[in-house]
């Protein structure tokens, strides 16, 4: 049987393609990215964080088991126990203190994906909730391992690509597909796949959105 | 394919009979049951009225379709606009003011079935919500047909049974049933079956619970 | 004593300002706004309505009392019932028909300030999700009533300008200035106010934003 | 100023009495409750446990900054990380399995008290939740460190009073009041106040009730 998420990227390649090879990524790669965009997307990202939190801490709240319960804890203390500290070293190499993260207003591109991933969990059931959490999850996993292959030493963003090309993230990526697609057994029907794949489609596109909110951040500067 | 509800009811056959035929209702059918039973219950059915009126409001905030939300909606103008009214001049002629309404506490029975509707429905999606309203809705209607059809002129539930058993609410029924097998169509798996039918029978026994929170009642007051 | 919306309209006044005398609402009040920014505006303002349908659902579901609940009811039926009907018909004069209301995605704008309204809804309590509601609800009243002084009968936005200036609307608007009001009596403290506060200028600039969208929908057709 | 947990104590003094000094409690302090009460309470207060973890995420969601969401996750942490494993080893104890855990039906006491706090917490916000998670919370510590004043060594419910009246439950207990007093200086005005009370003083009747479920299942075996 095919895996949901893969079936999901097939029929949203367009999508998926413009969040995954943005310019901003492709930026990050070659090390042209230029350094305030850079910037700009480290402290929204963290901010991010915030509320992805938020979205796993629901997840529990929506679990239906002792076991997607404690899938939604180990996603939940992922971010505030060690997603968030290595955010805020990361910031620190970059010149940005912790009041900086924390007195920086979230930019309408954060706003839009995370309150949106948000709404579609608490109106829908847990699928929809991961589905709209997948773009995220497993995309970064993506990026990071494609990257990899072709970073040098010397590459300004070396740490972040490392980051998530790690052994460490690429089995998140890895739990976050085999989770999705193990609702996907329990509860997609081929009715509800359209409004799955919209869910998705969506949350990619805010995806690609929130890269070129750095793009834009920089070109503002100047 | 069969309707779900058909399903759910033939697999929760025990629970549906413990709550269509208890002896709350026989001795509503007989003319038998205490006043001080049915007292009880009306003013506990007043504030399940209420809080089922949340879960409408609840329905139509985790619609997926216009459509969706204007059954939702439909659902609480029923409530609110119409049944609450009804309610209010059913109770005055038994002898319950607005007043009395207002100031009897919930029982813990009452807060047991709607307070375990609202959160299936806020933890779960759109079809989990209506098969937790499901024997309320669809129940009451059953109940007071099958009651009509032996009901004496000078049964004192006359008005009651006739309230369920009239075609207005026949085809609120109707409606509530073709609901949920429309969105078991779209949403429901074999995998997915068992924790709805657990869903449904545990609704179904806490209302067989209702009923004997007003037996209970009338043995307090002797 | 102050008017919680007086209030957070002086203690936002920059955001506010940037909302109510946007480029684009000074555009429809001279009627130099170019039309395929207002038909872009149209469609997503009706796609905006679904969402703030919800919100009142939800606000309906989070009352406290029946009379709370009776009023997010009406804000519902205002938004079904009529605006909806009276959205699709001023669309049709400006060549937009239900399928393009249907069928057109949302854009990230009306994402954002939707969902963040919804979220901050479920995070908090009514107070917060009226708040969040507030510039929507009450600068579209303000903002019709001021173009209406200058309008001249040619303007092709006047029947725009006349819906949100007239008594019925005012109405509205006056009401939700006073719902905000009785709940900041109820539950608003000092200590709180900060949150709401920020909560309010989010919103705003997000309502901002969105007007910025019709704006740049125009330039992208160029 | 007042603690808000004394003033809710005090105000609500008889229904605190009912449930602190219960048949079943004082049964638990002499050692007269007999075993078979003792045993159905256990295994509702594990699927209790499973309800009150969500609450805590469901808390987690609803924070304000992430201090609030870390003291969430603490909650979150303590219930499944901890309690959960030192209740099913107490379990083991009394000849109770984790299959009997995992495969008894909630009754409908702890559905009462459970979905109470949830919709609770959802329909408001967090000072709404952590009242009506109060009276376990603290609750238990409290007769915890009553029992253990007067409770023998041969006591067959040493160890349940032993865990609760610990160092460390004790500390738990302290930082609930804490955690709620700081929540009252930021959010509660005196409108607010008769609400909130109404919230404790029907959790309260709930906590009794759970005991009282302990007795009747007890009664009925007989």
């Amino acid at each position: 049987m095919t895996s949901l998420f893969q079936r999901l990227k097939t029929d949203c390649a367009d999508e998926w393609c413009s969040y995954t090879h943005h310019a901003f990524v492709r930026g990050m790669g070659d090390g042209s990215l230029p350094e305030a965009a850079f910037r700009d997307y480290l402290v929204q990202d963290y901010l991010f964080l915030i509320q992805f939190a938020r979205a796993y801490a629901l997840a529990t709240y929506k679990a239906r088991s002792l076991s997607e319960m404690r899938a939604g804890l180990d996603g939940l203390k992922a971010i505030l126990d060690v997603e968030m500290d290595l955010h805020v070293r990361l910031c620190a190499k970059w010149g940005l203190s912790t009041v900086d993260l924390e007195t920086t207003p979230e930019k309408p591109q954060t706003i839009a994906y995370t309150r949106f991933v948000l709404d579609a969990g608490q109106a829908g059931d847990l699928l929809d909730l991961y589905a709209a959490l997948a773009p995220c999850m497993i995309g970064y996993g993506e990026i990071g391992k494609a990257l990899q292959k072709h970073a040098t030493p010397d590459n300004p963003y070396a740490e972040w690509i490392a980051e998530y090309a790690s052994d460490g993230y690429q089995e998140i990526m890895a739990a976050s597909i085999a989770n999705l697609d193990a609702l996907a057994v329990d509860m997609l029907t081929e009715n509800r796949y359209p409004r799955l794949k919209h869910l998705f489609s969506q949350a990619t596109l805010l995806e690609a959105d929130f890269w070129q909110m750095g793009l834009d951040a920089e070109q503002d500067e100047k």
